[in-house]
């Protein structure tokens, strides 16, 4: 439904994950606003020409900024009571990379990375020092404000639910360790008792092609809520958030992954790296179904975890013009795909050719177990160039 | 000349890598005075019966308690004067995986990486919470504290050698900005003039197989000097500091990884688990040569760079007796390599054949480039049960 006929310019694709967890239906609305503004953000850039980091940038800074998701302002807060954020961003044109994890007292984690990556393709710094890819905690605070970035006070960046749920965990917390301190004599073994703490999953990413073919992706997480200081997830490890590849030949596709839920589960799979090797495969959904079955639900590196919980949102692309058609007359093959563990994933989707963004809140089959099971849906795009 | 015959117990194969970077004759001595310790500690600790996590962790303590080792006391300084570590360990059984970022004030950041992984195979936290296999920061030394790890002041951790070497990359420095300013009105692309500064890229690492077959493999380093404060590398990236899984199948060999060099370099080539996976070929040799070659020098993620530096320790092994043969009874069939693009790498092994660790400085043959051509040497090792 979203192929696109007779267009005389090339087009642009952003697909967005509102991260991966519950969905109830009331937030659903909230969520598809985000989603949508972040769609139109990153369309407007494209369509002034922008390249598909800016765009993917200005999708992110948008997600973050919303107070409804876990990224940014509105970010779980940890046990301490702070806002700790990962972020990490890569163009799949330069292959450079950049994040931050853990930093604080900043509104953007997402313009960190950006910035890192960017300093990073100026080459070596003064006396041969090789520029960094990726910081951590006041040092990466310290390089944001040095790169003038400004400043933002954590109580601004936390919001009347995050801090009511900071509360509310807190107590469930002293409840369960008193049950557990309580049984200490009887058990050696640690168990986790109590009612679970509610934790935002809901991390935020996007993927994003341009007109010439170039992907990007980026990720943004404030983390598992009553989180340890210092915590780093997946958003900030490289091949575990987000990844990014142009074709680099005329037999590969370009692809771009960004992947949001329970860091730990998805940094020990490499989950946005192996999605992205996976889709190279003839049969892009089949192949994606495969890997979050084996290499994510079925991983020999979470054996132990009885439930693991993730989503990635999956774009790949290839021109597919005739030899014969110039460069810019060649039409962009898009495909794009999502798949979760989680109850719920809401993403969000828009071409050029859209006048607004498409919306979904995708969720497991009835009776599907979390953790267990995966949803996988998708759709192709044709951006078209000549009169086709 | 490793092979053991008729002994009837099983055996066990720690290997060292001191780190890759120049080497030179006069500090070569110390090194390996160094590396044999560290084999005699993991040994050891094998003859008592302790499992290759416990071995390795042993081994890196040693190599981060001498001065002459970029990890733990002699580290690096960073730009402001303070030492912050990178450390990570892999248990080859369980696959589960623990690291600490830009640790201060702790005196073996092994230990901490150690003490999260074993936390995390404890199971959820209270309240349903999911424990951290990642922390960075002034949150990773206050958890390190929490859980009954000694503090250690900065100064304790520097050395001479560390702080005269600060002094004098301070200046170089100050020297190649103020040339740079000069020239800022000539030039709009940054240039990176001036002496480079010397920073020891010897980060330290070990990979060991105990007598049941099971792996394990551990980093640690100091950084690059002068690195920007919070900027995390490779030791305390999944992936790409170390990698240990055991054999899942009768097909595969289990495989132990370790890398040293350029923390940039070694991340975005995610080198230690591309290594294991290329050693799962049936010649290891080959397959390492051409990993380094394609995956690493020639890499696509690195193709702005003007020198690729960095060096790995690989260990595979499968059991080889026959099938008849109670477990016990099999031999391990143990391969070593080792392979750097740095000028030098300074290796160490030891079997519990052995009454004392043998140390070996590789160079790269006369007239190479560093950064750009590559040493591989290893050899094989029978470790024996029957009396064949």
């Amino acid at each position: 439904q979203l192929c696109a006929k007779g267009m005389d310019i090339n087009y642009f694709f952003p697909v967005f994950n509102l991260g991966a967890g519950y969905h109830s239906e009331s937030k659903a609305k909230e969520y598809k606003h985000v989603c949508k503004r972040a769609c139109q953000k990153a369309v407007d850039r494209l369509r002034a020409g922008a390249m598909a980091l800016e765009a993917v940038t200005a999708a992110l800074t948008e997600l973050e900024d919303s107070p409804f998701t876990n990224a940014g302002t509105g970010s779980n807060l940890n046990l301490s009571g702070d806002i700790e954020c990962d972020a990490s961003i890569m163009d799949g044109k330069s292959l450079e990379y950049g994040a931050v994890g853990a930093l604080s007292g900043i509104k953007n984690p997402v313009l960190v990375a950006r910035r890192l990556l960017s300093e990073a393709q100026k080459g070596k710094l003064s006396a041969g020092r090789i520029p960094p890819c990726f910081l951590v905690g006041t040092g990466a605070q310290q390089w944001a404000l040095t790169h003038g970035i400004p400043p933002c006070p954590s109580e601004k960046m936390a919001t009347k639910f995050s801090l009511s749920a900071y509360k509310r965990n807190k107590r469930k917390m002293e409840l369960a360790e008193k049950i557990e301190t309580e049984h200490h004599f009887l058990k050696r073994q640690r168990t986790s008792s109590g009612t679970p703490i509610s934790s935002s999953l809901d991390t935020v990413g996007a993927i994003v092609v341009d007109q010439e073919g170039n992907v990007a992706a980026a990720v943004s997480s404030g983390g598992l809520a009553m989180k340890h200081p210092g915590r780093v997830g997946q958003a900030a490890h490289y091949g575990c958030g987000c990844w990014a590849e142009n074709a680099h030949d005329a037999r590969t596709y370009a692809t771009a992954v960004s992947t949001s839920g329970c860091g730990e589960h998805l940094i020990r799979t490499m989950l946005a790296r192996e999605c992205s090797t996976a889709v190279q495969a003839e049969d892009a959904h089949q192949a994606l179904l495969e890997a979050m079955q084996n290499k994510f639900i079925g991983s020999r590196f979470l054996a132990s975890e009885d439930g693991v919980l993730g989503g990635v949102i999956v774009l790949r692309c290839c021109k597919c013009g005739d030899d014969q058609s110039s460069e810019n007359l060649q039409a962009l093959l898009v495909e794009f795909l999502w798949s979760h563990t989680t109850e719920s994933m809401c993403v969000g989707y828009m071409s050029a050719h859209d006048s607004k963004a498409k919306t979904h809140i995708s969720r497991l089959p009835p009776g599907a177990v979390a953790g267990q099971s995966l949803a996988i849906e998708g759709g192709v795009c044709r951006l078209g160039a000549t009169n086709d």
